[in-house]
């Protein structure tokens, strides 16, 4: 090894010198021992370009000798929950969950009843459910998620999650992360990268189970946020009330947006699936010295579900990934990883 | 040392055992070990009821055979800053900032000139300025925070902060921080308490330097903070713009929901000297287990400044600590801070 390739594995010299002498020879093919521990901490990926450029930009982030080191404190990677980390199909989790609570808000006001869309909701015509509007969607999200303690909120969450189960697979819903996915969390973790999640959907909805789910503690989850209202209760005591105002539409240029308001950092990687992550890449990638893009495309109709409606995929609404998006990032040299092709296994019970 | 007296100072059996056969036996009061290091990174707290409620709640919460343990991870501890950590008298060190950028903006805006408040500002006249009203001043921010890419600010509030001085003791504002604060963000970290500001200030402004000055990261400060709009500049590059919208007002009440936006999780400790952040002392002090309260009196008009106007105090505006928070305060158990007679030295260069 000389001086030259020691730079360039990011080694320093002293070390390498006064190293040298207590190591046995074979062991000091660090790069490849790096490489191989990479390999078996993302074992769910098969060899491709996708998991190699992922090695590589951790590689020369994480050494102090590259010129594209990254101090630990910036290495922030930020990403997307619904189809990025856990399945989002046929319906996004959350909206399944406010569809669910329709009953137990009725019961509290009756007078929702026999007014739609809760009607619908209530006569639980999947057909009909399907052609709801957006607007009678956000008047269910209203009416199920604000308006109670936060308290009383994450409770609530908390039970359903745990007993919830997916339609095709009949799993709980934190069952159907992508095990690819969080082998990666972990291996950015393992490397001093701050994981975040960025999230369209609700974000004390996705606190509730972070932890839990991803190894991703409450205060490192930004999405979708109202706001909340102090106050106290009849013995005095304070207490947050879930306000039906909109702080925060953490899609499209809400994720860059929410990213600022919440963490302050640019992120140095970012992982999406869908146009309303588009932002949040080309925001991640406009920063100077090594930038991590990565879009998960569906197309494991098999395993997964396929959709797009990139490379001639069926769009299906949840989770678009237009063609328009996959043009700017074969572009702008975004990697695609294909659920089909770069992951040996999907799910982690599979 | 007997297996009760172990467990209540939360040292594992067999540690013991195997630990006392190397360590000679007067090393064994680990009690008073613990209390000395508390003692010697808390060197610029004089002994008394302040500091003892603070050593005393870290080791029951940092004890695992303690029924008051906190798991690591529940361990947040948040700081207002202005009169808490660093000075703010004669004037919050932000709105001095925002006073002395008015003739970068106004050579930006000429319109500005001829037109109040900017013209009393450009004047330069102090006793005018002294009597400038809160929409004067909040056209002043307004004109002064907002408008600009967010890294065009981050710049400009770093090349100010750096020159800047306080106009009592001529030095940086960063180094009018209080020694014993200081002393108490750094042992709470020791004892893996999470270190946040939440403060009234801007957050992006505080952001900018609380890093270097308070070894706390930009994405531990929650402040008042207005909304960012994303864009592209004329070659494609996104960048965000600080928009005169206000999303937190982080004061009174909108520090506790600043704290649920921002953060997601109920502190165990917080620390403010105002009415400010009583109600963020409230929320923190009605959750469930051990929660440590901490009010900053300001009574020490010699090293420091005298202001209240509780136990009698002059009202000064900045930072008002009334009679009724007092009270509050003493009925409901919380700790008051006297940095005349807590605190053995205020500012380190002292």
């Amino acid at each position: 090894m000389n001086a030259g390739t020691a730079r360039r594995f990011g080694i320093n010299r002293r070390v390498v010198l006064s190293a040298t002498a207590l190591i046995p020879l074979p062991l000091l093919h660090i790069p490849s021992a790096l490489a191989q521990e990479a390999n078996s901490q993302l074992a769910s990926w098969n060899d491709g370009p996708a998991k190699q450029t992922i090695i590589e930009f951790v590689r020369v982030t994480t050494d102090q000798a590259n010129p594209k080191f990254v101090p630990p404190e910036e290495r922030i990677a930020t990403f997307d929950q619904d189809g990025t980390l856990w399945v989002e199909h046929p319906m996004y989790t959350q909206v399944v969950y406010c569809l669910d609570r329709v009953p137990a808000v009725v019961a509290q006001r009756p007078e929702l009843k026999e007014r739609e869309p809760f009607k619908i909701v209530l006569s639980g015509d999947r057909e009909q459910m399907a052609k709801l509007s957006l607007r009678d969607l956000e008047e269910i999200l209203l009416a199920t998620l604000t308006g109670m303690p936060v308290e009383v909120f994450e409770t609530e969450v908390k039970k359903w999650i745990e007993t919830a189960k997916h339609p095709r697979w009949k799993r709980l819903y934190t069952e159907l992360t992508y095990q690819p996915m969080l082998e990666l969390l972990q291996y950015l973790r393992a490397n001093r990268y701050k994981t975040y999640i960025v999230t369209g959907g609700g974000q004390d909805f996705v606190r509730v189970y972070s932890q839990q789910v991803y190894g991703i503690p409450p205060e490192q989850v930004v999405g979708t946020a109202g706001g909340t209202k102090y106050g106290y209760d009849q013995g005095g005591k304070p207490f947050l009330t879930k306000e039906p105002k909109l702080l925060l539409n953490d899609n499209d240029a809400g994720k860059p947006e929410g990213i600022h308001l919440e963490i302050g950092r640019r992120p140095r990687a970012a992982f999406g699936n869908s146009t309303g992550d588009r932002q949040m890449l080309e925001y991640t990638g406009a920063g100077a010295g090594a930038r991590l893009k990565v879009l998960v495309l569906h197309d494991d109709a098999k395993r997964e579900y396929e959709y797009g409606p990139a490379r001639g995929l069926p769009d299906t609404k949840v989770g678009t990934f237009t063609q328009e998006l996959y043009d700017e990032a074969t572009k702008d040299g975004w990697t695609i990883v294909s659920m089909k092709s770069d992951w040996k296994r999907i799910l982690a019970f599979e």
